[in-house]
């Protein structure tokens, strides 16, 4: 099964990637619109996209996505970040003076820099991408910062595990496919839906859940394109494809300018 | 008056504290955190932080050191972002086959791409910090993507105005000092709060807005750390420091855990 990622190989997307369909390969793409794209025209059978993380917060293009391409999540998946100092072979960590990463990721370790004060994070693109540079390059004064997997996948050695600050580090991804499928066992729904911008609209929208005993389980602001300081909300609710749920999302669509359902699966955990 | 800001000189802060403050010296900053830091230190007299654009989102960093640390919002402006093609001299638009910036500009210049297949968009990790990398390494077949001021900043030339896509792009940027001030005129106030993870608490705490007719213009979520899936709320409502809302806002105490008001200040435009 190919499926395809946001950045290179040996990033999180990659890792968690190969936790939700095992034996699978992996397509690389550099931006999130070429991940959909390639699902949408049939070069990739899935993809698998983060869609929050318990520090940072939402991957927000990844809802933009969601919300406008024709595509359905069938599953989400909860992947505990490990942030490592990964170097060219030979190198020493005594040696390090620059680590490059993703600036999400370089936040994530400041205790890590407190202590190694010789070392000065410096901004990336890409978390595994910075593990790829420092090997391709040789470089023998930097380090990259990202999982384990971009270690073994670009010939990385490690110098310091676990570096993160923060253990309470997950990302959320998704598993997601050009069709919809009835999942079994599903209890969790995510929607999302455009509001007209008049007072109290958000609170009537909510009303549909809380007068239904509906738990939110999250949601989520958007910018609407074209309309500036006007929002689109992002909802996950927990109730599969039962009366509830369809009654709730009936009353959402008196109130709301346009309800997309983006998935039924079973929640994490 | 010495304005922090995060970023390059020549940045979107940049142009935003100039309009805001006329005549003020920026302190520009690696990290978001250094910005606050040199505030509350007092080595800077302000600071200039951008807080949502209306294609990309909010600035999620920003939100939660609003809450975390001990700084108040005094002015909100909206600078209208305007991409720009910038190379060193003598570079001309056919020689360039690589254009670096922030993955954010590059993703908001996809017409300018589709129009120019021999340039590849290539992600690095500040704006005017792209402008400043291919002017200091008098790259030939490179440019930077940014705003005019990076260009004057670092002796660039513009070799294409106006490339993003939606001219519906506006950054919404704030002005924190380290005292509060009653402002005259305020209509806006901003504030955060946690909620305990109980069915319908969201809807109780908004109905403290709605049962009064205060209209809330932003709601944002935020991961809480240290407690994976549960969040913090940050509203914007048009209301000054008047009776209406410090009856809101007592109401509100009664079902948030902790209510924090960041800032009672004049709303743009």
């Amino acid at each position: 099964m190919k499926i395809a990622i946001q950045g290179e190989r040996g990033s999180f997307s990659h890792m968690a990637a190969e936790k939700m369909v095992r034996g699978c390969t992996v397509m690389p793409c550099s931006l999130s619109v070429e991940v959909f794209d390639a699902l949408q025209r049939g070069r990739a059978d899935a993809a698998v996209i983060p869609i929050e993380n318990t520090l940072a917060g939402p991957v927000t293009e990844h809802y933009d996505l969601l919300f406008s391409r024709r595509v359905f999540i069938h599953r989400e998946y909860r992947l505990r970040i490990i942030h490592n100092l990964i170097a060219a072979p030979g190198v020493k960590i005594g040696d390090v003076r620059r680590a490059y990463s993703h600036p999400v990721a370089l936040a994530q370790c400041r205790d890590f820099f407190n202590g190694h004060r010789k070392i000065r994070p410096t901004p990336f693109y890409d978390t595994a991408g910075s593990v790829k540079h420092v090997v391709e390059q040789k470089l023998t004064d930097a380090a990259g910062i990202a999982g384990t997997l971009a270690a073994s996948e670009h010939g990385g050695r490690i110098l310091a595990r676990g570096i993160e600050d923060d253990k309470q580090n997950f990302t959320r991804f998704l598993l997601i496919d050009k069709k919809p499928t009835r999942i079994a066992g599903a209890n969790k729904t995510s929607i999302g839906f455009d509001l007209r911008n008049q007072a109290g609209s958000l609170f009537k929208a909510l009303s549909v859940f809380a007068l239904r005993d509906i738990s939110m389980s999250k949601i989520e602001s958007r910018p609407v394109r074209g309309r500036p300081w006007e929002y689109r909300f992002f909802v996950d609710f927990l109730r599969g494809d039962d009366e509830h749920a369809r009654n709730a999302l009936r009353h959402l669509a008196e109130i709301a300018d346009e309800v997309k359902v983006l998935g039924i699966y079973r929640a994490a955990e």
